[in-house]
């Protein structure tokens, strides 16, 4: 997608390890127009294939989704990061372990929200180890729910999630794949 | 605003301890279309004021700022929960107490996106002991830009987040108020 490949080498800052910042539009300050745009392209991709949920995960997940969710016209469900492990049933639960972070969250999402009848697409802003898509994707199929693909809006190409989950057979489109980058020079090169 | 009373009435779960649930079409599965009529609703409060940005703080915020933000065509800011005390000056911090978690969390808005020009409507889902309003107004004030509002969603009006802000001279617009509930009848009463 040519206008946000366009919005990252202008707003984007690549940082030592691997890390590329996009603050300033998308998860921390968030350019709601850019969204609307993605949104439409998500459609474009997955219009036809009856989705009736979007999920994400908190927190940077969230603006995403509801936006995208307003072209299928169906309800977001963010999974939830948890505090403390729930004994009583009523959730899914998995555990998610951040490459921003460092850290493992336990999420869940409440067994109310995903049906077998229920057909998903996943959303988020980063795809990189892919351990988010992972718990995610784990929910969904303890439900019974149907997985119909993943969204993302920026696949770190270099690093082995979307290879992964391709392999497993999952839909993976992601809107931009960074392939390379350098925290020196700040050059960022996208596959096509 | 009679659509979303209706719709607390209806989907709202009323729990000791006075908590209102709203899980199922607000804070964790989200009804798309019922933010929408939000946003419309905030518009026609708000839309006169030159507003130029959107603040909430995660997670339950970011969704109702992203929707609302799309009818005053501004970009949303959120502020973060913070692992740790950020040194380096780069952004505002304060701390606000969660009623729903009993724990009191950092939350960080970086610098960079808050200006003396800026004009700022806040948005939250709840607003009870008005801990979140409070923390985000210390970082408007700090950052020189102007508060317009804050714009709630539920309030709850038998807690007096509410009645001090408005005290404090901050116009505060809820488009619940809930005066009273019964956990044991499941009976709410809106304030009109």
């Amino acid at each position: 997608m040519e206008l946000l490949e366009n919005r990252i080498r202008k707003d984007g800052i690549v940082k030592a390890g691997n890390v590329l910042k996009v603050d300033s539009f998308l998860n921390h300050q968030i350019d709601i127009e850019l969204l609307n745009e993605i949104g439409k392209e998500f459609k474009r991709i997955f219009g036809n294939e009856g989705i009736t949920k979007i999920l994400t995960v908190e927190a940077s997940g969230i603006a995403i989704a509801a936006i995208v969710a307003q072209y299928f016209n169906v309800p977001v469900v963010f999974a939830k990061k948890s505090q403390s492990i729930n004994l009583d049933g009523s959730v899914y639960q998995t555990k998610i372990e951040s490459f921003t972070h460092k850290r493992v969250y336990d999420v869940i999402v409440s067994k109310k929200y995903l049906s077998p009848d229920d057909r998903i697409l996943v959303v988020d802003d980063f795809l990189a180890n892919g351990c988010a898509a992972d718990g995610l994707i784990d929910i969904i199929k303890e439900s019974g729910a149907t997985l119909v693909g993943v969204g993302i809006i920026i696949e770190k190409g270099f690093q082995d999630g979307g290879k992964r989950l391709r392999e497993r057979g999952v839909r993976v489109e992601s809107l931009a794949i960074v392939d390379s980058m350098n925290d020196e020079t700040g050059e960022i090169t996208f596959r096509h």
